[in-house]
This record gives C-alpha cells, structure tokens and sequence, in this order.
C-alpha cells in the first residue's frame, strides 16, 4: 500500500480527502486541504450511493445542513465551523469591516438553518468569537486561523467520542443487544459516534454485541445510515420498524438503549430524534437501562429544561410522500416534528467526554460542568 | 338521481357491484349477483388509484389474501367465505365427492394464507360445516346456499361493526381526539369498520371527534386506508408516523385510543397490527383509555392466551424496500412480525357486538360468550 493510498469504497465515490479527520475510509464533513473547499457526504443518497459534495460559498453549507445533507448535532455544528472558513475565504483581501460582515451574514445563514440542536450554535460562537479577535490580521492569516480552530472543532468531538465510547462501553456487557434509535454514528459527529462510539468501543473491546437498528420515519436514518456504518464495521445489524420496538422489549430482545442527542437541557431533559422519547416510555416500562451519548457541546446549560428547547418542525412532505409518491389523501395534513424531548427521570445515564451523569439525581450535569 | 345510480369515485372506477352489502360507495370485497365472481377492491393501491379487481377462482382470492389485497381480520374471513362459493361455482356439475374435495382444497389454500387472525379460520369453519350438509344437493342449489351463507357472514358482520360503533361511542366524549393505530375501519370488515365504527357513530351522534391516524409501516395502513376512508366521509384526520405517538399522548393531545383486533384470546389478549401493543403501553403510562373493537367472529376462546396467538412474519422486503428502492444495506436482515400481542391488563375495554368487556377484570369475555 502506497503513501496517501485512498482506499476504494464498495460504493460510489473514494473520499475526495486524502486524510479525514473523522479516522474513518469515510466522513460527514471535512475541510479539504487549502482550506477552500468543504466535503460533505450527501447522507440523503445513503446507502444506494455514496456520494462526496465539494462546497466552497458558505451559503452552500447552510442548505447542506437545511437540506440534511449533512445531519446530526455534532456533525451540522463542524459542517458550520467549516462554513464560516468558507466565509473568511470568500472574503480574504477585504477589509476587517467586510471581514467582519462577511463572517456575521454566514454565521446568521448557518445559525437559521436548524433549531433544536445546539451544537450548531455552539460551534458558530466559537468561530464568531475567534473572528472577533482577527479583524485586523492580513486575510490568508484569518483565513488559516480559522481553519484551525474548526479542525480543533472537529478534532475535539472525534476524540470526545472516542472517550464517550469507553466510558459507556463499560456498561455494556459481552453478548449485549442494543437498541439504537435514528442515527448518532460516525456519520452524525465528527467521527467514531455517540451511542455508536459505544457500540464500536465494545466491539473494539472485545464484546460480541449485537445492533437492532429501528428505520426511523419519515427519513429512515436508522435504516440507512446507522445499518451502513455498522456493516461497513463488520458490527452486526438488524433493522425493524419503529413500531416493532415496544414488542421486542416485551420479548426481551434489548438488553439496553442508546441514543444520542441533539440538545440536553440543564436538568438533564434530552432533545432527539422523534420516537426517542417513546423508545425511553418503553425501556424504563420494561426496565432495561436507557443511555444518551452525546458531546458536552451538546449540553445547554443555558436551557433550564426540556419544556424550553425550541422543536424543529419540518415539512410534512417528508411524511406524505415516500420519494415522489404521495401515500396519504390529498386533502389530508401530516405532522412533522422532527425531536421529541426524553424527561431526565427516564434516562438512566448521559454519557458525555467529561463523565457519566445520572440525570435523575439532578446535581450530575451541574457537577460535570 | 335515478334507480340503480352508481355514484361516481373520486378516484379511479366506481363500484362494479351495483348493491355493495358494505353500505358504503366503495367496499373491501363483496360477491357479486350471480354468484360467479367476487369483486375486491386493491387495498395496495389506496389511496392513488381505486381499483377493483374481478376475481373468479377460490386461488385468485387466496392470492388476494395473503398479498394483502384485502386485508383485515373481518374483510379476510368474508373474503374467505366468498372465495369458498367460487369454489362450490367451478364444482356445479361434479359429483358430492368432487365437491366435497374441491372445497376442502380451497379451504386449506385460503386458511393456509394467513395465520393471526382468526375470523379467517371461523369464516371458513361455518361455509365448511354447510358445505358438509350440502353435498347431495344440486349443483346450483350449493352454489346458492353457499352464497347466501357467505353473504350472511358478510351482513353479520356490517350489523356488528354498527353495533359495536353504538356501544363503543358512548364512551367517546363531544371534541374528543381519538388515536388509531393500522385501519379497523370500512376497508377491514364488511364495512362501517369497528374502531372506525366507533368514529363514525360519535360522529354521527353530532359529536365532534377528530382522529389521528399512525401511519403504520412498513404497509402505511393507516397513511393510506384510514386516512382515506375518514377523509371520504369528512371525519377531520391527520397523519403522523408512528414514532410521533409517545410525543402526542406526552402533550396532552390524544384523549382515546382505539384500535381492532386480529384475533382476542380467551383472557383477553389482543393480537392486533405491530405497533399496537406499543400504543397500549403509551396510553397506559399517560393515563389514557385504551379500547379494542371487534366483532365477536374476532374472539377466540380455544386460544387461552396471547402466548398462544401465532404471529405472522412477512417477507423482509415490505421493510428493507420502499416501492422498488432498497433502504437499508444489501448485507442487512429486517424483521417483519406483522402482529403484537397486547395484555388484556392494558386493555380499558374490548366493544363486540354483544357488548363491552373489562378484560383486566378475567370474567367479563366469558360471560359475553
């Protein structure tokens, strides 16, 4: 094997990145060298194609994330950090006042695109912050700067996933059936994954555990990206409708449930994907354990609870429809809230890079922070 | 309008059958004058195309069975009890041995399609028996006997689902909002439906009662024949999928659940579409009622309990695919358990035709028996 040998994806397209930073033969989002160009896997293709798109406005990534393209918490908030680079790089022989303009009008798109998670917020203080600071250096060097800080952005949430894997993986025993709901894998992060960092560091472990994957309606990220990136791992999977879980708990099938999260709440509320909420009602009903894994980025202690996290309602075209087929009447509405929010009384454990919390002794978050 | 007038559908063809027992403009199945075809309406292509098909042989209705053409534990059976007076039509000249064999093998094709619900099985039982009596008879006078028998199963059934629909409205409040899981509606039974006949009958009584419909994959059951039927009749519907569920019961929104059923053990245990049991353990845990309707052909007292109900599993691809489009990897298995089975302790009552049942109280199915 050759020096920058890209290994050839069983499907579609090599990565266009000769060194992801997500550690994997594939990723949700890199910044490509030269610091010009964002590469996002278009997941809407996932699992037919595997598709890379080279983004260079910063408008561009703000429909990639609208437009889910690219998608979950972690990884819409580096989809962002990259994006604002994309700005800077737009505007690298403009005065500190464009500059400035430039990088506030970007950060404005990016921030509108997507409500409930906040990491996407997070990330873009972090850059705005940093863009504050550069006014007055000469261009290329805001540019190079910037660019740094998002790959620290990115960097950081790889190796807070890897540690989150670690510290949950303890908890799950050889011969485990996991549960996991829409998908918090490699493809929602940085790299390596929340609830999944936690499957693959037991795999990695040593443990045989084993994957129900449920589809999750409307945008079956459970079927198709969350089965893609198990079984690209050799970590076996198996999919089933959302509707199949409650009897699997009944049957014993789920030693325990994992999920991820798009924003926790102070007290230790979770925003997810909807059906997390009822998949945590079922665990807790069944009594098997119920763990969230998510970034400390994903944690707003500015948000006193789940009540105060604002719910991203969608078009109910995703419902409606399945590709261009309409499956419901005409004169018939569909409700599309794309979260729900799981009470931290029904979640056994938020695994986060800084240490487990227990949300339903209330102090935990706090005491991590 | 002059006599004989068949109204014209909204969509796709009217009604073939100039006088549908169902007592609607459009129904699941019916025989039609004559007594040498069944006509059924392709539940496959609802809601984009009304189409019936004409079908003249015991193993066309089969077919139609166990791929879902008609569907619904009621809709089956009489579908069933149909495709056995095609049998004893293509038998009309033969002697009572050739008769006799003719029917038996069309009753072991049509019970053999599927195996949850039970009205199959009973529907089949009561030709059978008449059949047995019949056999020295004329040709004519069998296929005739046969016919009004399989139209009184039919009949029966529409009578029962009304009554049903009377005795289950009482309990739905004036503004209620009602959520059903699949179809239990006009398109499951004979017609009028039972969950849905509790609908239709509140509505009727000049209550103002809205439902929202689970859209029920992998099929979308309830996207695509509930919504559709209660649309028809200007019953205010909404859909949602079925992870959406556990969010609306959290938000107050679902004042009554109601569902059907596929067949009742004798302790009153409900196998009914996947999903169910999952809508019981929500309502349950959000202090919301929880009804099953179904007509008494729906209980079967040979059953003891849920344990013993056995569970269809369907072919993979009605998960894995979504029209002709693969949504998962090609390396991973989906499962496809068509039926739950919900304890009779979730159930807040079960509406037959012979009145209402407590099952977490053991004795009151019993005594309706």
């Amino acid at each position: 094997m050759t020096s920058g040998f890209i290994p050839t994806l069983r499907t579609g397209r090599a990565h266009p990145h000769p060194e992801p930073l997500s550690g994997a033969t594939y990723s949700a989002v890199e910044l490509m060298p030269g610091d010009r160009a964002v590469v996002i896997l278009d997941q809407r293709k996932l699992p037919s194609a595997e598709k890379y798109e080279i983004l260079n406005r910063p408008e561009q990534v703000a429909e990639a994330i609208s437009e889910m393209m690219v998608r979950g918490a972690p990884a819409i908030g580096i989809a962002a950090a990259y994006g604002l680079v994309l700005a800077a790089a737009t505007t690298s022989k403009d005065t500190g006042r464009e500059f400035s303009d430039a990088m506030q009008k970007a950060a404005d798109a990016l921030r509108a695109t997507r409500p409930t998670a906040v990491n996407l917020g997070w990330a873009i203080d972090r850059m705005m912050r940093l863009a504050a600071e550069i006014t007055t250096v000469a261009g290329p060097e805001r540019i190079a700067r910037l660019a740094a800080e998002a790959r620290s952005i990115h960097r950081e949430d790889v190796a807070a996933c890897k540690k989150i894997g670690e510290l949950g993986a303890e908890k799950i025993r050889d011969g485990a059936t996991i549960l996991t709901h829409c998908n918090a894998g490699a493809l929602a992060t940085g790299g390596f994954g929340t609830a999944l960092g936690l499957v693959r560091a037991a795999h990695a472990a040593g443990k045989k555990v084993r994957v129900i994957a449920s589809e999750t309606r409307p945008l079956l990220q459970g079927a198709r990206l969350t089965a893609w990136e198990l079984d690209r791992d050799g970590i076996p999977v198996e999919v089933v409708t959302d509707n199949m879980i409650a009897s699997l708990f009944a049957a014993h099938a789920i030693d325990v449930a994992i999920v991820g999260a798009d924003r926790i709440a102070k007290n230790g509320d979770v925003a997810n994907k909807i059906g997390t909420y009822g998949v945590a009602c079922l665990a807790r009903l069944h009594d098997v354990p119920f763990y969230v894994a998510a970034p400390w980025s994903t944690v707003d202690l500015a948000t006193p609870s789940g009540a105060d996290i604002p719910i991203e309602a969608r078009s109910e075209q995703e419902v409606s429809h399945i590709g261009d087929v309409r499956v419901m009447p005409d004169n018939v509405r569909a409700r599309n809230p794309a979260f729900d929010v799981t009470p931290a009384r029904l979640i056994d454990a938020i695994f986060t890079e800084r240490g487990a919390a227990e949300p339903s002794s209330e102090a935990t978050l706090a005491h991590l922070a």
